[in-house]
């Protein structure tokens, strides 16, 4: 058994080949931009207008209170331009500033009379209320860096930069494959000794967190089956997520598959609580993910090892975070231990509240984590009001 | 003018009122639970074994040391019954306890045999490696409050409920209009005086964020054609944001328009920077939100407004956060100051960090932060480490 930091350098030195492809710019958001972009031309533009009023010369106001209004520069128009020094041009938010002026006077300070603008106040410079052209960006500067996540933000750049079409890393094709005979589909009345599937959905619902639209799969807990299935599977996906199987029982035979497909088992068991018996593997570019079954340890890994090591594999900017935990806990194994919590924000802090629980198994409570806290491999008593690794399960975006 | 909290009451006190939808689980992921949900058996609902290993009886253990097995109770088989006290069945992690043991002992523990399994230590309890029926949920409890937000942890449960449709609240219908003459497509190569459209597909990616596939349109700054395309947009849609139009210039008809049209305007200007001009209105169930059309100005409305009077009208469950300040600012004018930021976790705690930028037209720059901080409406020098209220315009669930 290795440890988790092990585990991920492992990962890290494994990650998947992504092609680069090109979407439309719309849909490319939530993806991570597979190369520079640069902006087309200046931003802004030209001197643009930032306030609704009057443009005139600055200089002007010297020997002028009283402005003759020779028209109206509306946003979208071409430029205009002033004829008499001490005349005026409306001009609206968003337009070029017109030729022979180089300042705006909001109408909250002008009185409008008769096509005459008259101004009370004379302390105007030049450049005032105008937003320079060149000054956020030149032409040809790099806007953003290959690996950036597009968010709204980012892709409302792209819109600005004319991308409409968007290089982005492709994201690799998975599949989801529950195990275990004992689990029945959802809208099925279990028997006794019988459950729902649902770590597979709980799978695909995180996958789609990250851009990853999932398919799924039951497999049963028999060998021959079970080897043919993901011989097939690992011709159409690229990455195969497994729950369950993957452990010491009797029909955990996704090892031994693996390694009678040429999947090259690179973690096999990490010492860390949940998630011990976690797998990954390798048969060229294609990965396997063996999680273990209980509902913790399947999404402790995924959010673990699987996102980071997507994250490396897009070559993508990611931060890491940690939260202060709010309550004493006890912990005396030697093995990393990955604690559910609830985070909550106060006074600029994040606090980890440890989530009761009954084990791993307890999906009615993991539903309460949002996170967890990775606790380092010493048994200890791990204080109050100390800080540690965070990881989440979910962002709220409200 | 009003404050932004006078903003906000306003807008909680003028909710949209949502119907109902049921739609399949695994499309309710990212929605708002419309009624609360209930445990239709225990959970576990049986004695669940929770490692590989062996059952028996754990005071077995005070005469035993050798137990003759029996056969195997795997996963998903109804269960079998120990038929003499000082044998044992071998059992697997998700199995039913079988009949007549109340202990498991992993495989790590034990040595196998010709048939037969010896155990080493023999100071086991009942219940161990056990996962008791109905520990973590009882039959009928409440398991999810209506208000909920289904992330992939609760989609999970309500699959482990075998709830295949699901009560939700169904999201608003949203179009997304452009206003500006200055706008051209994002594949056309603008004029000198033009610049390209981004601020609907912000404001479209900012709505897929909260669940809603909004709808994108772009109106002319002209009276007549307005009006006749906004009467019609409300026929279809229940909600319209405008980008632009709502402030002091010749062509910002919006507000005419919609009296023309009766919609009765319940904000219009509020004591902020920026989004001085933002606009809000209503006619019965149809809402008009008008967000200044400076980038930032669209953004920072959408998140402090459009969000939180979503989050109402969903009864949703929605907390505020706070960020410290990691430079003093200064602002000397009487509104609130949206203060663009990027946000920076180190030792559990949120920095904000102030993104320079030269206004709200800088679109550049405003792609930088990931968050505002709204600083309090007193002119004021803002004190670094002090902790202020932060709104957050994406998370990155990597």
């Amino acid at each position: 058994m290795i440890s988790v930091d092990e585990a991920k350098e492992i990962l890290s030195k494994n990650p998947i080949a992504l092609a680069d492809t090109s979407l439309p710019f719309q849909q490319s958001l939530y993806h991570t931009l597979a190369s520079d972009v640069f902006a087309d031309r200046d931003a802004p533009p030209f001197h643009r207008v930032t306030m609704d009023g009057i443009a005139i010369r600055a200089a002007s106001l010297k020997s002028n209170k009283r402005y003759h209004i020779e028209g109206i520069q509306a946003a979208g128009q071409p430029q205009l331009s002033l004829s008499d020094a001490h005349h005026c041009l409306e001009v609206m938010t968003g337009a070029i500033l017109p030729k022979n002026t180089d300042c705006v006077i909001p109408y909250e300070k002008i009185h409008l009379l008769d096509g005459v603008a008259e101004v009370d106040d004379t302390g105007y410079s030049p450049f005032h209320n105008v937003h320079l052209k060149g000054t956020d960006a030149k032409k040809g500067d790099r806007i953003l860096q290959k690996g950036t996540w597009i968010h709204p933000g980012k892709l409302s750049v792209l819109a600005s930069l004319g991308k409409a079409q968007v290089e982005v890393r492709q994201l690799p094709k998975v599949l989801v494959c529950a195990t275990g005979d004992e689990l029945v589909p959802v809208a099925q009345q279990p028997l006794p000794h019988q459950i729902r599937s649902s770590n597979v959905f709980m799978l695909e619902a995180a996958l789609k967190s990250l851009g990853i639209k999932g398919q799924t799969a039951h497999l049963t807990d028999h060998r021959e089956k079970l080897k043919t299935e993901i011989e097939k599977a690992l011709e159409t996906y690229e990455v195969l997520l497994f729950s369950g199987a993957v452990s010491k029982g009797k029909f955990d035979f996704l090892p031994e598959v693996f390694r009678q497909l040429g999947v090259e088992i690179l973690i096999h068991g990490v010492r860390q609580k949940p998630g011990k018996p976690f797998l990954f593997g390798r048969k060229g570019n294609r990965f396997v993910f063996g999680f273990p079954g209980n509902p913790a340890s399947t999404l402790v890994c995924f959010h673990a090892f699987f996102k980071a090591w997507l994250g490396t594999s897009l070559q993508r900017e990611t931060e890491s975070s940690s939260a202060i935990l709010s309550d004493e806990v006890l912990f005396n194994r030697p093995v990393t231990y990955h604690l559910l919590v609830k985070t909550v924000l106060r006074e600029g802090k994040v606090w980890a509240v440890p989530v009761k629980n009954s084990g791993s198994g307890d999906w009615v409570h993991l539903s309460e984590a949002d996170a967890f806290l990775s606790l380092p491999a010493v048994p200890s008593v791990f204080k109050k009001n100390d800080v540690f690794p965070i990881t989440y399960f979910h962002k709220d975006s409200f």
